[in-house]
């Protein structure tokens, strides 16, 4: 069944009360957020928009009472709808202010100008403002204390409401169809630019909103990188073809691959696949919450052997959400507690020989019990396309 | 013809020639990259894992000699094909450190510790690595001076090569067959979100790489806003539908949009329609080079009436290249001299009665004589939808 798109004010609410105790917990008067799922988390403001790089968008979360949006004209109808105590907008872009004067208003007026401000400026951050306005913004504010708050949002994010799970669930499900309808379809002599927008049109039709991340490559019994674009070499005997999505519905993504195997196939690509199912398989048995983010990477690792760090991947699968990736990270030093509700990928890969490699994932929730599959399982055994 | 995808070396050796030139100038000693953009720009290094928000990448320039590039393993094998003197690659995501003793290291080799470092600081930047990580970096590189290098990019990238060229005119080309289309298949009773799937759907399939960017609205005799996800309400007699798109071919962005009305549409959307057709075609045909931005605004302005700043948009049209939007605006207060080679959008907007609006959009390049059309020309009535 399909999930009903956006959320109740409710879910708003939880989310606002949970960050703020964490401010109060951490003295932080003011939470200034410029990252696109940061806000969106927040008020539920949600647009393509944010492809435009022009204008800077802004929301300021007190200690108590609801967020304030410092954004630019344009967005003003779009978060009117979203969860916000106001809308303040500026005339953007400028020659000269690109809002910042009004967003040191607006703080100033929540938190006073000796303000301890807390920003996301911590690991897998980014600025969403030029850095040069930030030298204008903390002396218009006046003398604010800037601390990082990058575990506030984190925490908040990691643990998924129901309603986000069902969404989650939803998008899993219709990725999970879109590749297991591809052995129908998929042939040798097919160029792999061609297969992408083969999956795309698929995903697209199969009611998924976009295919916000498609990454893949095909060689001789393994690849030899995953992040490339796609290229035009036809599919032949003996490659093995790997896609690896983010699909996104109503802002929830996925986050999985699937292996597909051409004719006669090497023997150490049937091992490796079967062995990363297995460690997957290891993962999904044995994951139960209290468990470390850590302690999920050694389970994989203990069926796969190898050296930590040994490979280019660097970690065997994340968070996942409103970001493709989010914390925690499956390695050996992530010491993350994980819980009921926490939504991830198991994302096991190997070396192989001759610079090959192979990766395999999949997407679950964590229950009370262990593990519910949110992808459907790939198939123990490389699946094969003959001819 | 479908352009060649990727470019010759030479491409990237012009764009550094022009770039070190600049530094020269400006005496700056490094240029620290950390957007998608500018690091693609410098060395064509292009992937779509930068949805991936994990890792940061960085590639520095120095005064003479090549860029290098400072990045994840994961990306050793892309970034290994592209143009760079050499690829230092750190283990990510990192408990500790996410590349910056080695980027440090990497700047202190090419530049020394006291060097004067230029970074994209300036309006329309983000900054795409933690803001905690910038103390951090600036500590281990010595005593460098960071200084604003936002104009150096911009101006080398503002104008386009005759390879960026034949890619923007393709996708340009395309798109327009894409939307020439649409009255084949648009009907009443439609929802917004199936236009938005046929639209993607068939642009796909026409040979586009990916509708990176589309948003739309549909409402009677006018939109009101210009920015949200497709709602799920009919098509139905009277109403006005846009759709605006960033279509990308091998990296090339084209941005525009068409209207259509259905049915029996207000006189005052038939009026606006024509008179945002009419002051387009005085751009197009009054358009030469060294006028500037804040001209091409004017001539716009002087056929639709109205104070500037008035509209939400906040500018009729835009740079465009490998992002959406870039560089410069056509708004009254950007004096940059429009110049031979560069790729604009002209885009002027309306209010109509009722919080309504109406946008046009069409992309040009400035050629030694004037406009040269890429975008095929909208008609210059309401194209109307029956039935």
């Amino acid at each position: 069944m399909t999930p009903t798109r956006g959320f109740p004010k409710s879910e708003f609410e939880n989310r606002l009360k949970i960050i703020q105790a964490s401010m109060v917990a951490d003295e932080i008067d003011v939470l200034l957020l410029t990252q696109e799922h940061d806000i969106r988390y927040v008020t539920g403001f949600m647009t393509p928009f944010w492809q435009s790089p022009t204008r800077p968008w802004f929301v300021a979360v007190p200690q108590s009472g609801m967020p304030e949006a410092i954004i630019p004209t344009i967005g003003r109808e779009v978060m009117g709808r979203c969860f916000t105590g106001g809308v303040h907008c500026f005339a953007a872009p400028s020659n000269n202010d690109d809002g910042i004067a009004l967003l040191a208003r607006v703080i100033r007026d929540m938190a006073g100008p000796e303000a301890v401000m807390g920003m996301m400026i911590g690991p897998e951050t980014k600025l969403m403002m030029p850095l040069m306005d930030m030298d204008v913004l903390v002396e218009a504010i006046g003398d604010p204390v800037l601390v990082d708050a990058t575990m506030i949002l984190r925490s908040a994010r990691m643990v998924k409401s129901p309603l986000e799970i069902a969404k989650l669930r939803h998008i899993c499900g219709l990725a999970s169809d879109v590749f297991n309808a591809m052995p129908s379809w998929l042939k040798q002599g097919q160029q792999l630019a061609s297969v992408f927008t083969m999956f795309k049109v698929n995903a697209l039709q199969s009611g998924i909103d976009d295919v916000s991340y498609l990454v893949g490559n095909a060689g001789q019994g393994g690849y030899d990188d995953i992040i490339s674009p796609p290229g035009e070499d036809p599919l032949v005997d003996g490659d093995v073809l790997m896609l690896d999505t983010g699909c996104v519905w109503d802002g929830y993504f996925c986050d999985f691959d699937r292996n597909y195997g051409f004719g006669n196939v090497s023997s150490e690509a049937h091992e490796a696949y079967e062995l990363l199912w297995h460690a997957t398989e290891d993962a999904i048995q044995g994951l139960k919450p209290g468990m470390t983010s850590a302690d999920l990477f050694g389970i994989m690792k203990a069926r796969l052997g190898g050296e930590d760090g040994d490979d280019d991947v660097g970690r065997y699968g994340h968070g996942l959400g409103i970001q493709l990736t989010e914390p925690p990270s499956h390695i050996g030093w992530d010491d993350t507690v994980l819980t009921e509700n926490m939504v991830l990928t198991l994302e096991p890969s190997l070396s192989l020989s001759g610079g090959k490699m192979m990766v395999h994932e999949e997407n679950i929730l964590l229950t009370a019990n262990g593990v519910e599959m949110l992808s459907k399982r790939a198939a123990p055994k490389l699946p094969i396309i003959q001819g």
